[in-house]
């Protein structure tokens, strides 16, 4: 997993942890917990199908154990197979193709190799590109939706317990108590949301920029090498997407 | 209906029990639940015209009730058609037109059937797609306002409730039940938005980019098919529209 | 009036006077709803002009008023004119343009007998149909505006009354009335931004989605008409702007 | 000035004196409004440089003193100009470049009559549109993120209060005046987003508008002279980005 | 740095000290700004990868210590370029690439120099203005997101503080300064939200705003030059884009 993931995560526990210091009992409430989890998730199963929550968790988890990509390496491999084709024609990249390790890089040349026009593999794959962007946002959008619901379902289960605890307020004494128990409720809501739910939307989000512009560096390499440019305007055009410390380290190579 | 909707109701209730517990009396109150559920319809009424309301919950109705479609059944099925009109000519296509039980698909075959040209199919199809996004849309923002009242008349309602027991608070040992009472109108506004308008209107986002889905790879398909494409183009074509995991069943028949 | 704007109202209002009961003596406070009314008129006036907010209200009055139009209609009209141009010529529609009720389709059409260009005259209703979609968007702006400045002032006149009553806490038996008076005025606010203002911003916008619909059928009947086109295609172009239950009807005529 | 925003002001200060009565020397502190003001004002100093401040009152000094323009007037001059164009070339409009008020008009003239191609001119002109439109947009913004930091140190200031009075509450009957004192930082934000703040933001927006409305009609127009266009051509071109009833004082002229 | 950025944090923090006067240890917990500083970084490191938040950082500083650009210069400077290329041809501008300063303007001018078509330079350079867009839009929204994330870790401190005073409430004496403290983490958390994140990022956007003004510039006269343009029109084009003081500024030159 990401290091900034679990340093962050003990990192705000622990700060918690030195504000609860030794009453940490008082914010274990199994029925909170379950007001706060189960409206939560409920709410979210009216909202997706199982498929759709069971894809969001997997897109998560995904994105959490994720390898970051190189776009230099990626422009330097393209720079290669322009170079090859250059050379030895498009259908040189056949090999290239079949050793692909990138689904998208192995379709895209696929795509080239087969000899389709450059206007119908640049449609597909823009498609295929359109389509992912599709998904990674449902999935952030998901997320999104249970940090909406878990505060909601906190400020719920807190307003349980201060009805319970007016409606019966005989012993003064208890009311501390009550009312302590009452506010665990929007405790969970807004850690659930705020160090879970609403990082891991932010994640998706995040994460979906950096792979859409891996893909996207992919079907511009691609479409120009058959397009049959120079394999240093194939260079030129893919570094200019990159940021100035990865450009200056894609040109220095 | 859904699996996962009556799960989900289930357990957000199963939850809000857990918390409720023995107390479940004080959590019924007639007057706060007219003033929460008449107050929103109310504003909704002004908001919107009757058929505007009763077609916003047909389809939320629609929504839950909706058997989940399968694209790659439907590529298959455009791959078979692309296959004919190859084979027969596309006038060959008039019995699969009649056949159809999708309307958009029928209505599509029956556009290309009639010869018209490709753009011009492409308009109207296009223009379908538009005006079913737009209705969709339009659904989903009836329960978003739903979700915006039903909180808004549960602060009213506790207004109204603090304001009466503010005014005449004679006896102290009343002041706690009142006080319950009033919080009562915010829980249901709450519970409302919170459990039913916005996992509504969630839903019916999500199902309508199910939906959109289906129309384009209809549309797109029929188009390929009129442009007298070659079969294996038409599917190629399709298939991009696909996550990976349907794109992988999707190739293997 | 529209019905369902009366019945919502009333609704509305019964659900509130179920919970006031007979307390309602407390909720009038003169000088709490000239906060609250002075407070959100004086602000919108500094944000818009009289003409402006004198305009909102009148596009408000018409959304209420308005007698909804029918496209099924519309459409037979203009399946009638084609006929009509196309037997006798376009030249034939001079006087169906002078007997036009709607003074958009009577533009429209007297542009297409006045044998200007097509494009020229898609450009004109275009521009006309944008000019349209921004006063409403700018009417449903002035009531969003009201609709957030009318819980503001609310507020503010609740801290009025707090910092009152705070200041001179002598007499306790006085605090629960005061703050009573000190929460109406957030009463008064939100019952004007949610029974009120939301509704009718809401109102307009979907009001304004019903016009344009309308008015971009006229458009492209007309230009259809100009075209030149066979009646039964300029039916079959409108009839793809409805929605399924519509165009059943639309159809069987 | 605007007489709407003088009656506002007014307006919202009487009704608020309405609330207050002879409470008025609770309402003035001191050291309130030197942590609203100071706070707003530092926040919006980090955020954005001097001369973007400055230059944001400059502009919103602008749009209160902006005498309103009259498209039609605005209309009937281009129109005189179209047939001054007509009959004595557009070489004409030379000295009417020279008499224009209106720098946007003038520049459009000039390069009309330094006889530019049309789509230079329209290059040239929609960019200075871009730019005043971008600029009245970041006009806006910094009240919008003034309206923003206020209400926050508003809160900010009454934490600050609610802090001090906790920690020492020796004498319960100073408890009321602290926290009136500790409130009246929250009013002082509250009122100075909502009656200043956001007005002027809203106000320089709806200025925009109409500003910008002046400055295309001004641009079609003289494009459309440019294009040697009939001058009536180019009225009902114009017209049609009116309101109806301005339309129609525009057409009996 | 920026005059205004240490001014408004002066102003700021000054107007608070006016509040707090002499009780300023009341407001120094260690526990209490460990869980807003931990919990708020702690989420941005779940949602954030380390080169993400420390480029932010590096952004945002860079964004401060930025010496203002001066467009005029530029246009003055791009006009002589152009003057030069029309004398001596583009070729010319070879060692003006060489000396450029600015990264973007050297690399505009080596691509005209190199001969390229005018779109090629032009996809080349705005792929990149686009990328640059995306970095400063993404800097922005890590710092949008601090801002959201530091007044909810004020409000869960404050949370953790009720509850653990709500519990043990024995000695009625000790509530109030309990009490103090709870409240001082919602304090921390929007002071760190509004005087550093909120601020930040809108100078990121508005920073963002002027660089990228600067970029469209070069990119614009470069292009021009590489047309051919003549050196008047070049600078016609670039001074469309200032506002009408820098224009003045500019036209005077």
């Amino acid at each position: 997993m990401d290091l900034a993931t679990i340093v962050g995560i003990i990192c705000a526990l622990a700060a918690m942890a030195v504000g609860i210091g030794t009453g940490v009992a008082a914010f274990i409430n199994i029925p909170s917990l379950l007001i706060v989890v189960g409206g939560t998730f409920g709410a979210a199963m009216v909202n997706y199908r199982f498929p759709q929550l069971i894809g969001a968790f997997a897109v998560a988890k995904q994105a959490f154990l994720y390898k970051p990509t190189s776009p230099t390496e990626l422009i330097e491999e393209l720079g290669k197979y322009a170079h090859q084709a250059r050379r030895e024609g498009i259908l040189a990249l056949e090999s290239a193709a079949e050793e692909a390790d990138d689904m998208f890089l192995k379709r895209a040349l696929q795509l080239a190799v087969d000899g389709h026009e450059v206007p119908a593999i640049e449609s597909i794959l823009n498609n295929e590109i359109d389509q992912i962007k599709e998904r990674h946002k449902s999935g952030a959008e998901i997320f999104t939706a249970l940090a909406s619901y878990s505060p909601a379902f906190g400020m719920i289960g807190t307003l349980i317990g201060l009805v319970l605890m007016l409606q019966s307020m005989n012993d003064p004494s208890t009311i501390g108590p009550s009312m302590a128990i009452a506010l665990i409720t929007t405790f969970y809501g807004a850690v659930m949301a705020n160090l879970a739910f609403l990082p891991i939307a932010g994640k998706l989000r995040s994460r979906s920029q950096e792979e859409l512009l891996y893909k996207e560096l992919t079907m511009e390499g691609v479409l120009s090498i058959s397009l049959g440019d120079n394999p240093r305007i194939v260079e030129q055009k893919l570094i200019s997407y990159l940021e100035p410390r990865l450009r200056a380290m894609a040109e220095r190579k």
